[in-house]
């Protein structure tokens, strides 16, 4: 296999950007901005995500058995910089930005347009990230879109010309 | 759950648009166009696919064990409603399209500007849609994007205003 054919053809995938979240009832709060997210079906709906297996959000996904997805709207490049760094709650700030706890009892950013709350249906240990495989269960929009909403999402490519995961 | 909220917030998601092909080698030949795709691991390269249970071109994935992901241009949205319909191979086109037999047998669009193979890893049968574990073992890129990859690639988006599969 060629190595930049494999690089360049599935960095034609296009990307949403999400706040992953996550909270296990017993103090532990994950969030972390992942983008590796389809949905997989209707009945039950479900969606995978990607996520690196040695991050300290996957453990709190395992443990908890459940997470969110906080989508991010176009205009919020800042908040997808911020988790990329590790998370911390302090002052009941999730890194700063306020939220609330959705009825699985993950965080759900206050500032996101809409979020889904899953709780894993199986983890398919393949691979440098895991196949987490969550049924939505919860579904919150705060901001609803105009327009289509898969026009409304921040993108991959809205990151900047040299950011990608993916290749 | 609210369910314009479900769907909504799970419409943010945004996709690519995809022909995915197989052959099994004993004559029978799928190719549909998808959408519900995503990377989930850089190593090994693995892709997910949700696929509809019912639809014959997952019979033939599933027997066969391999498949395609044809990505389509932006200029390409002919292509993908010419998939939408059932393929037949005649005079040695499918569905009217040039193809060759990739490394793993399935076909590659010659008017696709990508693609890769994969070998199926696992199938996880949870929803009315299947979720498709594939391995990259071949990619192909038949025209260099210019720019970022994942700008040159067709959208759903880009389909129409009432052309949506999510929610």
């Amino acid at each position: 296999m060629n190595a930049d054919a494999k690089k360049t053809a599935l960095r034609m995938i296009p990307y949403g950007i999400y706040v992953l979240t996550s909270a296990d009832g017993q103090g532990n709060i994950a969030a972390a901005t992942v983008n590796w997210v389809t949905q997989t079906a209707f009945a039950p709906p479900l969606v995978v995500v990607g996520i690196k297996a040695d991050a300290g959000s996957y453990g709190t996904v395992k443990s908890a058995g459940v997470f969110a997805l906080n989508m991010l709207g176009k205009d919020q490049k800042d908040l997808a910089f911020t988790f990329f760094r590790p998370a911390d709650v302090q002052d009941g700030k999730l890194s700063g930005q306020s939220f609330r706890a959705g009825s699985t009892g993950c965080p759900i950013l206050a500032e996101a347009p809409a979020a889904v709350e899953c709780r894993v249906r199986q983890i398919v240990a393949e691979g440098d990230h895991h196949i987490v495989i969550g049924e939505v269960v919860d579904a919150h929009v705060m901001k609803p879109p105009f327009g289509r909403p898969d026009a409304a999402i921040l993108e991959m490519k809205d990151l900047g010309a040299t950011v990608f995961y993916g290749g």
